[in-house]
Parts: structure tokens; sequence; C-alpha cells
């Protein structure tokens, strides 16, 4: 399915902000003064946690189930997710008495679930393990003709996750300052393919990295090989929402052209970085979310003195894990 | 002391404003959905957790330290205080190498002890059952000629805390909207009188109400009864930085002429909407700061229909109360 699509181009993030424009939040993007101080660097998160559903998933819903016609419209949504796109397209559905069924695995953190359910949305739940959430969704799409919403790989998903890339460059704009390197979380890879072609387009010279959990650095190893590669399909992580396990079709198409590279963490360096984002910044972050920080704590050598943007991608977390994690 | 100064006014609000304009953040004004679907009213959170040193004290301190002569300044600075105050003194002082010495209670929460230190000041603990705090700041400036930064009761501090009126002001006209009520954490009253001058001016309709912790409500009292009152000194409270037991002079002088009245909430309606910010809006809010938003969770019919703001005035909070408020 995803073959049938053409890359997103800038302007199709130009207008998918402009789409967005009185719907969702311009999210902070704030100077951490102690990251700064720790990493010898210039820091700023894009504190994304801040959107509506808490995550940035918001963004590429609502982008492209508004360019959908009134016919779909009338027969609902189906998605699958592991939880902040589940959320995103309850809520984008919620808002115009559209239908939504969403596929999640059994497993997910309680918060997303209960999330999407009072969103309005039916849950079908399955088993990571043992069933195919494609499958269950394509079931779900041919019994009732509703539209499937994809996670990462379609352009309108693409191109409303980078509307994050072009705040980024007109709040870093507004000071006057270009940044040497952007680090995002990766999973399925839309929103770095959306961040990347939004901060390329102005900023040229600006090295965008990727970061995901040990074990799943399939972004990472894709992009050294120059082929899709397929996570360690028996690894584990904290990180729920960055488990999806090879790229997809269209975000590495665009990742492989535009980023420099992919850094991995470890969970610990994960809590590390949530226990950070909490006492210092304020800041709820989720583990997906907290791995682009994590890595500048972690004391790379490569960012001294360097302006640094690390996206904070969503801060859907059950109480017990973020407890565990700042205590 | 506080008798000598004259009352703040809005002028002096917009010139702090002036001198604060590239140091502090501009903190977001968030629409919460979620809250104003279960008020049946329209709710803004105005999030000064995510200002510098994590709550508005920032702005008081920087304003009242940047007007002292480079004499004073050589001298150094004294403050008492729980603990926002404290650390932003420290955190000012450290900006231009300016000695402060802070003087805390013991059992001020570790993190905000811990935190002023980590800024370089000189921290003085001392027990808050058997000691008075005034007096050992006395000591030190009469040994040391520098200059007490009061934690609330001087014009320049309320006119630093005022910007946080004036930026609600500029967040909600850009949103074409006037609040019918806004309600903010009291405990000197520092904060609120100032807030209370800024929005006046703009929106005189506009009802300002203070929030204190049950036992502490003195400021609600003193209100009703138009004398300076004094809390119940037997009270405990998980509200940490609201803890003064009386009306400051000049900040009362402003409160009786511009406020509503005031409410009084339990700890655990405080734990509650610690809870709700944590979950709904990915906000690390303390106890103290979360009073505000409390009053609006409790089901207040007064509200039903109307827009209200509630400050969510400071995120400094032990993980340990954390979890136990968040679980």
């Amino acid at each position: 399915m995803d073959q049938q699509f053409s890359l997103p181009a800038y302007q199709d993030i130009v207008a998918a902000a402009k789409r967005l424009k009185w719907v969702i939040r311009t999210t902070p993007l704030i100077e951490s003064v102690v990251a700064s101080t720790a990493c010898d660097a210039r820091v700023f998160l894009k504190a994304e946690t801040l959107q509506h559903t808490g995550s940035f998933k918001f963004r590429g819903a609502y982008n492209l189930i508004y360019q959908l016609s009134a016919e779909q419209r009338a027969k609902g949504v189906v998605a699958y997710s592991s939880g902040n796109h589940a959320q995103a397209v309850a809520k984008v559905a919620s808002l115009s008495d559209i239908k939504a069924t969403i596929v999640m695995p059994k497993d997910a953190p309680q918060i997303k679930i209960e999330a999407t359910q009072k969103f309005g949305a039916q849950t079908v739940l399955y088993d990571r393990y043992s069933e195919s959430r494609e499958d269950i969704a394509a079931t779900i799409v041919a019994e009732t003709e509703a539209t499937l919403v994809p996670p990462y790989d379609h352009p309108h998903t693409i191109a409303g996750q980078g509307t994050v890339g072009l705040e980024i460059v007109e709040q870093l704009t507004a000071l006057d300052c270009i940044p040497d390197a952007v680090l995002v979380p990766c999973s399925g890879g839309g929103l770095i393919s959306g961040v990347a072609t939004a901060i390329k387009h102005h900023f040229p010279d600006t090295q965008i990295y990727s970061v995901e959990p040990e074990g799943f650095d399939d972004t990472a190893r894709s992009l050294a090989s120059g082929e899709r590669e397929t996570a360690d399909l028996e690894a584990t992580s904290i990180c729920d929402a960055l488990l999806v396990p090879t790229p997809g079709h269209l975000t590495f198409a665009i990742n492989k052209q535009l980023l420099s590279g992919g850094y991995k963490v470890t969970d610990t360096m994960v809590q590390k970085a949530m226990a950070f984002a909490f006492l210092q910044e304020k800041l709820v972050v989720e583990p997906g979310g907290a791995v682009a920080l994590a890595v500048l704590l972690n004391g790379q050598d490569e960012f001294i003195d360097k302006t640094v943007v690390a996206v904070v991608s969503g801060g859907n977390v059950d109480p017990a894990i973020f407890g565990a994690a700042i205590t």
C-alpha cells in the first residue's frame, strides 16, 4: 500500500501547518539552562508533551483525517497503534463525530488504552506476540470500508508531524539561532522524516539524528547499511512508543537522504532523562519521549559547544512507571 | 520596614516586564480541554511551573535585585524562604556573581534546599517551630550590610510577580478573550497582588480570587473582615510554599481593594489536582502550585459557562511527594 504514495515535500508541511494552525498547540521550545551546563552546549527541548493528547501524533492524525472526503469520513477510520497514535486518531475523530476503531496491543500502557476509549473510540485489543495488527486492521477495513489512518508511512501523516520541525525553525529564527544538530525519537520514522524535511529546507547544514532504544535501532542500522533493517525481535524496552521493528518505506526513503545517523539508548539512560526532565524542567516525559534528551545527558563529546535541539515527543506514561523513573 | 514603601502601580509592572523581557520565559497559557469539560467552563492554566527555577518567584527576585545599586550588589543579598523564593534569589544572584545567603527552614523540601545550594548560595537552615527567620535574616543584614530581598512585601517584588498577570492579559487578548475569573495561589500575597493589579487595569470586571490551603486561609478571612488575620497556628498542609501565616502589609493593601474573595482547599483536593495536571496536561506541579486548579476540579458551580484562569505557580516537588500524589 505504501508504495502508491509520493514523498511529501516541504510545501506539504507548510500546507499542513495552515490546516493545523487553529487546532494544535504551538509547543514551547525550552532552552534548558541546566542541560546546557551539563552538556557544555546550548540545549533546547521541543516540548511536544504539551501537545493535545500528550504527543506529536495529534498533528499527523489531524492532517490526514481532515483531507478525507465526506464519504470517507462517514464510513469511519481505523488505526493500529501502541498508544499515542491511537489517542490522537480517537481525539481527531471525536472532533467531527467520525467513528474510530483502534487496534491496540493488550499490553499497551493502561493510561493510553483508557484515554483512547475516553475519546469515544472502539478499541480492539490484540496479543502483539501472536497476532498481526496490520491483519486485524485490514479485516476491519474490508468489513466496514473505513479508512486506515497509518501511524507513520503516509505523506499526510509525515507532513503533519513535520510541522514540529517548522515550529522549531520559527522559534530558533526568532532567537537568531541555527542549530548544529536536531535529535529526534524514532520508531517508524514519521516524526523524524517530517522534521528533517522542514529543518533541512531552512538549515541545510544542520545534522539530524534518529534516537532509538537499544535493540530497536533498526533506523540507525538501516542508515548505515542503506537498506531497511529489522530490529532484534527478542529485544525489550521501556520505550513502549518506539517498538516498530522496521523503518517505513516512505519514511526511510526520506531519512536515508536527510539524516546524518542514529543513536541508541538504554532503559537506564531513558529513566535518567525522565528524572532530569521532571526535576529540572518540570516536564512529564514518557520513556519513548525522553530518548533524544537521554543521548545528550549521556555526555556525547560531539555536542560540546554546539547548539542542539532534542525533541521531547510525548508524555503519556503510567504513574507507576513515572514514579519508578524519578525516585 | 514594609511601611516605608508606596504601593506598586500598573506602570511599575510594565517597567518590570521591560526589565525581564530577555531574561524570563514567557510561560504558556494552556487551554485545558479536559478541565474545561470537567468544569463545564473554559479553563486556562498559566504554567509558571515552566519558569526559570520552577516558579514565578524568579520574576520578583530579578526585578528587585536588578534595581540595587552597584554598592548594594557588592555587599550581597539575603533572603528567607521555604524554597521557591530561595532558589529564585540564589539563581538571580548567580547571574551577576552577587553573594547570596538564604535562610531556609530545616524541613523545606530537599529538592528546594539542594537547588538553592547548587546556584552557589550559602544556606542557613533554621527550625521553623522555635526560631524566627526574620530575626536570623536581620542579624545577617546587620553583620554584612547585605540587602534583604523580601519574599513578597516589597513593591519591586510585587511588580515582578505582576508580569505573570500582564502575560495572561496579552495571551488572552490574542484570543479575543476576557476572563470572568482568575484564581491565584496565595501565601504572603505577592503574586496575587501583582497579578490583580495587571489584570484589573485591562479587565476591570474580571473577578480575582485567592486560593489557600485549609488552615492557612488568612487572606480569605482578612478579605472578609477587612483586617489582616492570622492563620491557624496548629494547622499543617502539604503546600509547603503557602504557609505564611499573615498577609503582607503592602500586598493586603492591594488585595483588599482588588480581590473578590478567597477559596481554601484540602490536601486531598491538592493531590487530585496534581494527578490531573500530570495525567491530562503533562505538567509537574508542586502542592502549593496546584491549589487554584484544585478549586476548579472540586466542582464549583459558580464557574459554569465562565472563562477562568488558574495560575499554576510552581513545580518544585520532591519525587516521593509527587509519586504519592499521582498514584
